[in-house]
């Protein structure tokens, strides 16, 4: 007999009515009385369980009802439709097989555990509702990103993690290293470290961005992505900071800043359409459990024409406003948190923030005729502020040679980088787009450690 | 006017007739007589190039035939079918606008370039012909393990790469740490190295798989996989290792050793299949310039069963072949290149060999009831011998734990990957795809360096 699973009963279930079906799952619950129960199994294919009717007419009836929580069974039965009850069929079993008895200590009792709690057993969590539905989504949004691009044109790059330079300075790499760290580091005879026989013969990193690599490729193929795992080692525990998280990083060339902002919004509303479409059960969830009003929240956004407006702009509406500020709107700053917050209840959606001053933004942003700003933009989003970052990036060799001094950086570390102006520049953009802060923004999920299967932040790398 | 690309126009050209088109991209050739001459432009979006006409009608036609090679230009004009030329169609053009003109420099003149010599410009290769085409399948490759997957019912896991414990022992890893190697190494008083201001507090590793934190997903949610990269730490200078590769790594519960085999069979030929269908261009490329024959090698395999022997049985061939091995076949160890290219050719197919001696194997793999092999599979393909590795694993907590004592592991540090042989233990395999040794395998390429972006070898960490 084939193998069925739980997702393909819901889906077809009027097809296999009274007919003979066999499953293999976890038992999520037991209710009994003398003669008969039920058995709730999950299988992981579905958020559903599939209630299966046990009798004692099963020979090893005595031994089904003192199954505990997560034990595995195999069971054959016939397929019921159920119009007047709560699930829309039931298995009655025929055979029933146990496979493994759960221990008793067990510890993903009938009752609500707490997020804090849970991460303690990352390795059991899935099996919960909540993170069936988080990482179910997860998976979805995952494939949503590279079923966008690719339907779109765009080619698939993995860029390095290795690396000897970066794109943003090295404050916040991991090195990496084969040397023994348990014992002294070799020495040259001036007493500095000997790198030579480490794996690459010098200092190696982990990069923060693969944003640099990307470039090359859109130089060749014109439109690229990267959707890799990216580390950074910000000492900063907070619930937006993670050590290891995922990033997609598009590069598209022959576009300027205004033809970035129709992708990144095109892409957006892209991704939260496909979850909403693909993930029903598990967003009825979150929306029940997780963040109240989070489906229309996620409707809006696709029914809205994201705002574009100035840096100066914004700081011109948040200097307006009747209201007190923990941090004084500044138009040569960045936005706190709380600005983005009124920026987007401001104009009840998303909005891009464009043309930022040029002294708090990265180097390879596209110098503005002005001077002053770049041709940078944040995407703020109700609720979450910011969830993507992107620039058009200075095409003129000269200029962005200027830029890289002025951060008293070393130009020579990323001459191939420059040669990119050197050898059919051209105007092109991309941006980034931080993985976990979009799945909080579609979960409502508040911790990113709550929607990373295992989370390193500082002190913290169990599992 | 809205935006095309050589993609479209070659798709659809026959739509385009006689109506007026707006291209932008890179000149790769410049012919030229004194009052027309022909541009070939290529913006990534396809192999193919488009042929440009221009003649001295165009004000900088001067200009135009001064055009250095990977100059852009922004190109409008009609398009002509041409059923009698080589191209179907060309542009006759009524503007060109040049953006940047390639400085002399530029080091790929229009002549064939060594691979060796390719790679000491990693950032520019991916403008060639080859590169063109390795790097486009790489991506249409990778996204067809996506959908495989997702349409299949799996979910897809980002499994950590930072660790603390790993699942094949620490030898390969690489050690990762936020402590300033440039001095000295702070010590506690035993003058052993302190950890404690480390990030995480512990020494920490970059992971060689994602196995275990898979199998707690399929757990979970029953089938998995990973897809990301993967660092190990080997010194070994080789046409078919790199330090940094990627790595798709599926985990399926309820799944013995043959059904491991019916899936793997059915996931590569979806591949390949993907790959000939969507890059007829590259594939065709590939067969001419890389590895003649290479589109019969892949036809067939769609259209092969896979042969299944067991380890034993392939060493009884061996030893029974009239040949002079390098390493003479022997039934307690593994099997050697020479091995796995004969064994390939005697079935003249792709063959499965499975059930090995325990010794030579990792500690998770199911033991087999006659207690010295290991329920292991290893997929050997002519031409590039193993491609994949799986194995049914052990799903009994005693023998597990005897396994890893065996090995004098210590069991404490991955308590948490034993828990899932006592919370609802099942019958459950993986395996694991190197994805660029099915990269050189689909494509015909022969150094592993040249179907990754920017390779990682050892004393090689360029760019």
């Amino acid at each position: 007999m084939e193998k069925m699973c739980v997702k393909d009963l819901y889906k077809n279930f009027s097809n296999f009515a009274e007919k003979e079906v066999t499953l293999e799952g976890w038992v999520r619950t037991v209710r009994d009385s003398k003669t008969f129960g039920f058995i709730e199994l999950n299988d992981g294919s579905y958020f559903k369980n599939v209630q299966i009717v046990i009798s004692d007419k099963l020979a090893n009836f005595k031994d089904l009802v003192k199954l505990t929580i997560s034990s595995t069974i195999k069971v054959t039965g016939n397929l019921i439709i159920t119009p007047n009850s709560k699930q829309p069929f039931e298995i009655q079993a025929t055979n029933i097989q146990i496979f493994n008895l759960c221990d008793n200590d067990y510890p993903l009792q009938k009752k609500r555990h707490s997020f804090e709690y849970l991460r303690t057993i990352a390795h059991l969590r899935p099996r919960t509702n909540t993170f069936q539905a988080i990482f179910r989504i997860r998976s979805v949004a995952a494939f949503a990103i590279h079923e966008y691009f690719q339907k779109n044109g765009y080619v698939y790059v993995h860029t390095p993690i290795i690396t000897c330079a970066d794109c943003e300075g090295s404050a916040e790499m991991f090195k990496l290293t084969t040397m023994d760290l348990k014992h002294d580091l070799p020495k040259l005879e001036d007493s500095q470290t000997d790198f030579s026989n480490d794996l690459f013969g010098k200092e190696t990193y982990i990069t923060g961005s693969g944003q640099l690599h990307g470039e090359t490729f859109a130089a060749s193929f014109g439109k690229i992505y990267t959707f890799g795992p990216t580390l950074r080692s910000e000492n900063s525990n907070t619930k937006t900071h993670a050590n290891e998280f995922w990033m997609i990083e598009p590069e598209i060339s022959f576009c300027d800043l205004d033809e970035l902002m129709d992708i990144e919004e095109d892409c957006l509303k892209y991704i939260v359409n496909a979850v909403l479409e693909r993930c029903e059960e598990e967003i009825d969830f979150c929306d029940k459990f997780i963040e109240n009003g989070l489906k229309e929240k996620l409707t809006k956004l696709l029914n809205s024409n994201f705002i574009r407006i100035d840096h100066k702009e914004a700081i011109d509406i948040l200097k307006k406003a009747d209201k007190k500020w923990e941090f004084e709107p500044d138009y040569e700053e960045d936005l706190a948190k709380e600005h983005e917050k009124y920026i987007t209840e401001y104009f009840n959606g998303p909005v891009f923030v464009k043309n930022w001053p040029k002294d708090i933004k990265s180097y390879y942003m596209k110098l503005n005729p002005d001077g002053k700003t770049v041709a940078a933009v944040d995407l703020e989003v109700p609720g979450s502020g910011e969830i993507m970052g992107g620039s058009q990036r200075e095409e003129n060799y000269e200029k962005l040679l200027e830029r890289i001094k002025e951060k008293n950086m070393d130009a020579k570390q990323i001459d191939w980088y420059l040669d990119l102006r050197r050898f059919g520049s051209n105007i092109h953009s991309g941006f980034g787009l931080g993985f976990e802060r979009l799945l909080m923004y579609i979960t409502g999920m508040e911790n990113i450690r709550d929607v990373i299967p295992f989370p390193r932040t500082p002190k913290n790398c169990d599992f």
